[in-house]
């Protein structure tokens, strides 16, 4: 519909708009809303890409980057934003974007979306609700021929499941084209969504490129449900260290070597697993510590393990917290080698800052739900977002919506239709009033 | 050289032995020994089938059950045999025989022999010496024209280390031909090695089928070693129980889940392993537990595991000591179950009796030692040996000789060649000895 800025003035003007910001205005009016029915059926309509063989809606999705699904998935948004004239526009990295201009010629856009790759077995909200809600806020924004006096440009980021990859190239962050995810070197998967690897440098962004960026998402935590709260107001999010941790002790026959002479790797493992569970429960807080991953050789029932891989996670708003915890664990590790004959070797192979969300953005945030009666709790993220690469460039806030009993990354995940369309009202306000400063 | 009764004797008579048991009756003649040097050249020819690719003798072999390297080497000591007179037989589980006649027409055949197939990345010595040992012992006697009064009977038995297949199809042992084994089906694995799998049931043996059967094997544990003592006369081969255990939580996201609600199978994992070790080991005993296999679902960094399998394994020469430790780790299972918030199934899916050797052949293992001034001791065999399903079709005895370091099913594997050489001539005279029975 309207597809430059000319085109949005000519449009307001010739339906008689009166001003700009009529929509938000006129706080006796009812304010304005998304059409949460046309938000389902986007929702439903994507679920098909990915979703397992002779399943529904509730069997969830595996959409990882690169997959053919994943395109297929890209091109279902991208054949409807066309059709709601919003037209789709890739940058170098295959990240996704469409504007819509505002009334002000300077004016830094505001920018808004998320992503809409999953997981292996994931669900159907966790991205793809941020970003149709996204399209969503711009259609709704023509239709009441609401002007604003910022350029909007959605967006949807391509590969956050994998590491926030495509939010990372606009960002600045070095990425190896030769790295893998999901089992294809990202230069492949670049070209498979239509980026081009040789001009990957030509999508980056500068600080200060965006008035302010927002991303409504599920919480993907049971916290606002359990609160009985439909909006978490997003206090930042939180930083990360991982590490790679080798223990190696003596593959031997389990059946002939007496109990006391084994270096067993697998045990020792055992001992630094509830070593990460006391460490990170003793004090309190809501850091979070995890061993997810894990690897056995030579893994036969009758062999004693003589080499365990497996990765520790650490999560906190506070970067000191988790390096401390870091330091403990290590240090415990060592004892555990020491006792069991092995050696345990701990790499810290990531470790993401945390990444504020800004105060004006989340008293915007709940200014936009009071408006709309809905009740707001201020969180941390534990899960990354790739908001937190840009927070690096500007100002950022997020807006969580309940997950039902937490869940996420599983085809159980589940958000309420009435919170997936308070979630995206709450975005559709949150820009009027960033729109305002 | 000899290959019916009648040549035997027909050759005896020509070479003019005065006594059928001339190698054996005369102890103050130096006894007879193997040839030490031909033995050590058979295991080092055995040992370039499943050898890693440019690698050396002491890179150990792959040479699993069915695989193109155990053909090969199959082929190579069928070959060996029948160059050196021995000839090779088949039965329909594919087990390799060969025969020699005894003087007394009645006599029953004394049996002897272990394995040639290896575990995936395993040693030169497992098996390969008991196999290679049990053939130079017919040639000596053949060289040294012993006639014995009951036939020998030389067995290499196929597939040992998947699970004693070649002698349960003898000892009459249920098999299920779809049944996998390093990716490949029983019956197309029988089909490789010459088998027959519609005829399977013909390998079949009754009790009382041999005179006695004897193994000689590596130690694969460092007891021999630690004490200096060349030869290991075998008590018995521990029974063994084995579990299933499935342990189910909740998969869910690792950032956000708080602690307290998480349901983490591997946690409980930990601590179920850490359960195994501490009750197979706070009573005296020679008892082993170990926990060899683990996986992990979905097994990603960023997600708390929300599924583990995991095997546990319990030997000891009693039945009834490995029952009650599985009775106390079922029982804690239960209790880490609450705690963590997952069920924990254990399913035994194998009970191995113990198999004991008799008195009479231990006696005999130990008169051929001291014939020879070998010192022995005995011990339990904490590993399962073809052994333990001829024991079950009458009398049974192993010898074992040093393994360096206790290492086993591992390149590392080694045995001196002087003990190679003296677990021969022990098995050797074992056999003259048992032969007077």
């Amino acid at each position: 519909m309207f597809t430059t800025r000319r085109q949005v003035l000519a449009g307001l003007a010739a339906a008689g708009a009166t001003t700009a910001l009529s929509g938000y205005s006129f706080t006796s009016f009812a304010p304005m809303r998304i059409n949460a029915q046309r938000l389902q059926s986007h929702i439903e309509g994507l679920s098909v890409f990915g979703r397992p063989a002779g399943g529904t809606f509730a069997d969830g999705v595996s959409r990882v980057a690169y997959s053919d699904a994943d395109v297929a998935g890209r091109k279902y948004v991208m054949a409807m934003m066309s059709a709601a004239g919003l037209e789709p526009r890739l940058d170098t990295a295959g990240n996704i974007f469409t504007s819509r201009p505002g009334t002000d010629p300077v004016a830094k856009p505001i920018l808004f979306g998320s992503h809409i790759d999953s997981v292996a077995n994931g669900g159907n909200f966790d991205g793809d609700l941020g970003s149709l809600a996204a399209l969503e806020v711009l259609r709704t924004l023509n239709e009441n021929k609401v002007a604003t006096r910022h350029p909007l440009e959605a967006v949807i980021w391509q590969n956050e499941e994998g590491g926030l990859v495509g939010s990372s190239a606009v960002a600045g962050q070095a990425l190896d084209l030769d790295r893998k995810y999901y089992g294809v070197p990202l230069a492949e998967g670049l070209r498979r969504i239509g980026g081009d690897p040789a001009r990957l440098a030509d999508a980056r962004k500068s600080p200060g490129w965006f008035h302010c960026y927002l991303e409504m998402h599920i919480e993907q935590g049971g916290n606002l449900e359990k609160a009985g709260i439909p909006v978490g107001v997003v206090e930042g999010i939180v930083a990360i260290d991982d590490y790679d941790v080798e223990i190696r002790g003596f593959a031997n026959h389990a059946g002939t070597t007496p109990m006391p002479e084994r270096r067993n790797a697998l045990l020792a493992a055992a001992r630094l697993i509830e070593a990460v569970q006391q460490i990170v429960t003793r004090e309190p807080g809501r850091q979070v510590g995890t061993v997810g991953k894990l690897e056995v050789h030579p893994n036969a029932v009758n062999v004693i393990p003589g080499l365990v891989k497996h990765s520790i996670e650490l999560r906190d708003l506070s970067a000191d917290k988790i390096a401390a915890l870091g330091a403990q664990i290590s240090a415990e590790a060592a004892r555990i080698a020491e006792a069991t004959g092995t050696t345990i070797t701990l790499k810290k192979v990531r470790h993401n800052p945390p990444a504020m969300a800004t105060s004006a953005l989340q008293a915007h945030v709940e200014e936009a739900s009071a408006r709309l009666g809905l009740k707001t709790m201020r969180l941390p993220s534990g899960a990354g977002h790739d908001a937190q690469m840009m927070a690096r460039l500007g100002p950022m806030a997020m807006i969580f919506v309940p997950s039902v009993a937490g869940v996420s990354h599983s085809p159980k995940e589940l958000t309420s239709w009435t919170d997936c369309a308070n979630g995206a009202n709450v975005l559709l306000h949150t820009i009027l009033a960033a729109d305002k400063t």
